[in-house]
């Protein structure tokens, strides 16, 4: 399938009328960035780097795409889209580092033709993926070593849902409910079972969800989760023991106060002897409760609506903007709106500890000098059109992990501040 | 594509263990409702039915899928599997009914392995489509019969923006900026230009505004919209007409306070004698933001991250529930969860004037019986595996017309209320 029409009309049409007046040649660089984070965060986590390099691939228009354009494109725009393949550069901040205000973390760089037609595709996947895994990485530093389990593929849109498990994961999730995240990009796909499946075995005689648990244990082996809720936690706990024996793997709590029910349930089991039999707790979980059960024995966490939905920001609110035409900066003047022109790349500045201090946004070419530790993020991902590596899920996840370490301790707070560490533009020598 | 992956893993898991046990013949009904509204809304737009029922087509599992199954699933299930067809039941409101809390959107009948696997995917489009449509709705009331134009796709997944196109579209929208919405869907493309084109005509004299503008007019007409606040919007609105004359289509202000310039450019156009030159507004418009501009001069308003975020409620959190196996109902009974047992229909009330006053749920074939209008709600959809009608956004539009007719006054307001109508649980007379 193309992703070629993933695309706002009026990139084409501006593609048109530059062509028209030969603007469209004119060697751009566009900049993807977002002007703040959501309120109140303290960092972001960015993601679909990956992904946004996977669709640049598939990013052609066939018979079909064209056909669809014909009624409102020239023949010459169409002779252009005909052949279209990215032929430009692109650098960026790679998949899984975190940003700040400002940080540019993807630059395009080609003719005005073949970058402004990228646009809303290059948006798309970065707004969406950023903001998930974003949202995901607080919830990872708020459950302090458990594991969580992405499982909101019903709660978003079925395709941003295979999306959405791969940002969870970048951002330290330990796996995901979602099949296709499974297959499209190797992300573990763990799963207990539904209420709908211990309703089901209903008879005359009414609910029996021995039965239910028997079957599942039957098929699945000792070492599943038994969902305990459906009727009443402590009588499904007891069932699940006894119908699975001291060996089951876990029991899954869906309702009700997971505190409370938890240290019932691990007392009930441990009573039992069931003392490696596991917690699983999920409903409605975001970062706050999550946090809020660091002292009660849960062993792994399912998250649903609030990874998928952004936990309060669905998108990252980056935008892409030209910032260099024929070598020369650019920048809008309408109120409220500052963008800052010339091609640019960032620099981290840290303590010798390794604790972050400054985000270092300069002129390509010019780095900053420092005396203190500083690590140019902006990396080559693209030249000529031709995709330099292979996007890398396990080195995002362990650039996650480097990053959250690497904030001053306020940084993780989960309570709403400022940007963890400050953003400074420095703007390009006289030359 | 299949669709079959955009599925949870459990679901296949319980499959497995239902095919063991037996249970998997079991005749059931599954039914897709939300609990509540989102905070404060009054009503709710049914959207994702059509793309559920294409979907279901595409439900099959191939090679490739089974192949990524087998790693655990056993023999049997995977069996089943490779002959996948839904082949039951399915009833529900039609796409662009208003729904309320309880309101049973559809309702899924046939065995429990057939059902079971349906429930992510059922689940994502509902749930995703609905927010979208519910928010959309309520924008359009704002906007008092001006056209809105969606264009938010670089806010979200690529592929929910073709679907947030479509839903915007069922709501009242007039069209879309996203190119794949119109082709899949017929959803009308619109679209002006950006900053970036306007600023790509900078040279070493600086920038040329109208040389952006004639190069757009001498593409597109003089009935294009001119995007006029790249540096300075009085000075941009002189630029456009000089440029393309009094017969200009529009202008576009997508920065700054909108009441004010919108008032401003208004008395410019009309003293330059370009009386029929348009305004379109964009840049973070709301519903708030769009019923505050009701007084100004504002023609067409642009929204964006608003509409494709449902606007503070990006699911509709919606859940696929088992009410009926071997016609008996069930439930489960954990604590805040309640569910009502039983294949369930829906009729709404309303005054001879069709005001509506009460959404009656009760059970299937046991028709409402009342002194005022009344109208069953639900409808058949497939009979047998079969859809029995091709999904309809003409009438889907039609539909949101009428439903939001039918309101009582308070249901339209835009601040935090109680669900517009109440709904009325009727259970099953004894047999």
């Amino acid at each position: 399938m193309t992703a070629a029409l993933l695309t706002d009309k009026y990139e084409l049409t501006m593609l048109s009328a530059a062509l028209r007046d030969g603007t469209a040649a004119r060697r751009t660089t566009f900049e993807v960035f977002a002007r703040r984070l959501p309120e109140g965060r303290r960092y972001g986590v960015v993601a679909g780097t990956g992904r946004f390099l996977e669709a640049l691939t598939e990013f052609v228009f066939d018979d079909g795409a064209l056909d669809s354009l014909s009624s409102f494109l020239d023949a010459a725009t169409l002779d252009y889209l005909r052949g279209f393949r990215f032929s430009g550069d692109i650098d960026g901040y790679a998949e899984g580092e975190l940003y700040f205000p400002g940080s540019p973390v993807l630059s395009v760089t080609g003719t005005f033709a073949e970058c402004v037609v990228l646009e809303t595709l290059a948006l798309s996947i970065f707004n969406h993926d950023t903001a998930i895994a974003s949202a995901a990485a607080r919830m990872v530093s708020a459950s302090a070593g458990r594991p969580l389990i992405e499982m909101g593929s019903r709660r978003t849109h079925e395709q941003a849902a295979v999306a959405s498990a791969r940002a969870a994961y970048i951002a330290g999730f330990a796996g995901t409910s979602n099949l296709e995240a499974c297959r499209r990009y190797g992300v573990p796909a763990l799963g207990t079972s539904a209420h709908a499946f211990t309703m089901l075995h209903t008879g005359a005689d009414g609910p029996d969800e021995k039965a239910a648990f028997r079957a599942q244990v039957d098929a699945l082996g000792v070492g599943t989760t038994l969902l305990v809720d459906t009727y009443d936690v402590i009588v499904g706990a007891a069932n699940a023991i006894a119908v699975a024996g001291t060996g089951l793997g876990a029991v899954r709590i869906d309702s009700g106060d997971l505190g409370v029910l938890a240290r019932q349930v691990r007392a009930q089991l441990d009573e039992l002897g069931a003392t490696g039999t596991q917690i699983v707790v999920s409903g409605d979980l975001d970062e706050y409760s999550i946090a809020a059960l660091r002292a009660d024995p849960v062993d792994t966490y399912g998250v649903g609506t609030s990874v998928v939905t952004g936990s309060g920001a669905p998108t990252a609110s980056m935008v892409y903007k030209l910032v260099e035409v024929d070598g020369l900066p650019v920048q809008k003047r309408s109120s409220h709106k500052e963008s800052h022109g010339g091609r640019k790349a960032a620099t981290r500045l840290s303590r010798p500890t390794g604790t972050i201090t400054e985000e270092v946004i300069h002129p390509v070419g010019e780095p900053v000098e420092s005396a203190e530790p500083a690590r140019l993020l902006t990396v080559p991902l693209v030249r000529g059109g031709r995709l330099l590596a292979t996007p890398d899920l396990t080195a995002a996840r362990e650039r996650v992990v480097a990053g959250l370490h690497s904030l001053p301790w306020e940084g993780l707070a989960l309570s709403r501040g400022e940007p963890a560490i400050p953003t400074r533009q420095v703007t390009a020598r006289r030359r």
